[in-house]
């Protein structure tokens, strides 16, 4: 049986392309938020889900975050990384002098941010669920629309590729994680992702945390923090960092760090993506 | 002669509202975007310039950290923190079953977002490029959209206030900072804020880096990451720590810090807002 694999859609969404990448043989359901596609695999009506995490131009998605540290108990189980390119789309001849809205995900908005301010100035940005919801948002408006989504997308909604390589960046890159009930075995070149917070802040606390990683020779290959939401000034951090959490040097720094922290959680071990 | 006060308008803004606690005297100038207020003071138009730079719930601004980062020599000035309640505006006489589209800050969105899944689910967002632009916004449409915005608001473009206390979280504050051609004398307790980052990944840098702090007992209050924008997973650092540039312990940290950074900048000392 194929695997169920929920994802970030409509289809023509970067995370439908990235869920093909990851398992071409799937059959690929979508959801059209972040959240709603963490429900599918919790309920079991998908076995896996794809959403994307962080992009090399906008940042991290905070709502990707806020799900892994408040509203979720999956795993991370994989990274898929895919290079992005935006398109200006639009009903067949939209002429792009009579366009006055922009609809797309504000990620999508925000890495095509000095196209905007260079061709259309002063035009109103309505935000979309996803890109490919962009292009049904647009289709529903007056033909004086237009939307920043993927070339498939495009395609699929029988849309017309107004402009190309919009993004202000030429290396724009976007990491997804597909969420799981459980996270990877080693592979013996792995990544963790794991969050945790202190009580008070007493100057050295986040040193000491990274002197956990720091002495063991663990690489850091991220850290972010998010807010608690309990109050200004207070702060998640969220790290990744390269081993599983099987890995001896690995399960000793996190034991290490465990015992520092007053909230400690690991998201999971998966394969380092290239 | 009063001080000329840019601010993220147009009126009706928390940015106003932080402005004019910071200076009830100033002549107030509302720019339409963050990068427009830098701007205006970089051209001597305004002589200092309040954004948003963090909020309890939604975390930082990502517009205001690449300003800082990329878009700016500004220094920060002073940092204002305001307590931030979020109301849902129309049309007098707009009934709430008739909405079928909600104008907002983004960010505004993120705080509200429990609220709008449980009375407004499905109901379309709409990107404004603040809550008070979401007031003009929804004004423009015909009479089934709404806006999340200020009270005062509201009051100005004579709206009608819907519902009231719809943010998610009762704590939700938000931190604004000034910007000025020049950051603030010592006073004795004080911030600072600056970014930098490390060429390659060697494991135990950025632990360093933090050495610098905790090895003089200097507190850290924020540690956030960016983008480089060259290449994902090249990060820079954003920290804020307590004590001010002039401060002995201060000034040997950041010349530590600088020594070890391939980029390193310091946005400004400012008085620490409790």
């Amino acid at each position: 049986m194929p695997k169920r694999l929920a994802f970030f859609g409509p289809p023509g969404t970067h995370t439908e392309q990235a869920s093909v990448n990851y398992d071409a043989a799937a059959d690929l359901l979508p959801y059209s938020t972040i959240p709603l596609v963490a429900a599918a695999v919790d309920s079991g009506e998908a076995d896996e889900g794809v959403v994307p995490i962080e992009n090399s131009v906008g940042g991290s998605l905070s709502v990707t975050l806020d799900l892994l540290i408040h509203g979720s108990s999956l795993f991370i189980r994989q990274e898929i990384i895919l290079p992005i390119k935006h398109f200006l789309v639009g009903r067949p001849g939209t002429r792009l002098e009579d366009i006055d809205v922009i609809y797309s995900h504000h990620q999508a908005l925000e890495q095509c941010r000095s196209y905007m301010a260079e061709h259309f100035d002063g035009v109103r940005e309505a935000l979309s669920t996803s890109t490919a919801a962009a292009v049904e948002d647009m289709l529903r408006g007056d033909g004086r629309a237009a939307a920043i989504a993927t070339e498939r997308a495009a395609k699929l909604y029988d849309a017309e590729v107004l402009a190309s390589g919009i993004a202000d960046y030429a290396n724009n890159t976007t990491r997804f994680v597909v969420l799981a009930s459980a996270d990877h075995p080693p592979t013996g070149d792995d990544k963790t992702s794991i969050c945790f917070t202190f009580d008070g802040d007493n100057p050295g606390v986040l040193h000491s945390a990274l002197g956990e990683l720091a002495s063991r020779n663990i690489n850091l290959t991220k850290i972010e923090s998010r807010p608690t939401r309990a109050a200004l000034g207070e702060y998640i951090f969220l790290v990744d960092l390269q081993g599983h959490r099987e890995d001896e040097a690995v399960k000793s720094a996190l034991s290490g760090l465990r015992e520092i922290s007053t909230l400690f959680k690991v998201f999971g071990s998966y394969p380092r993506s290239s």
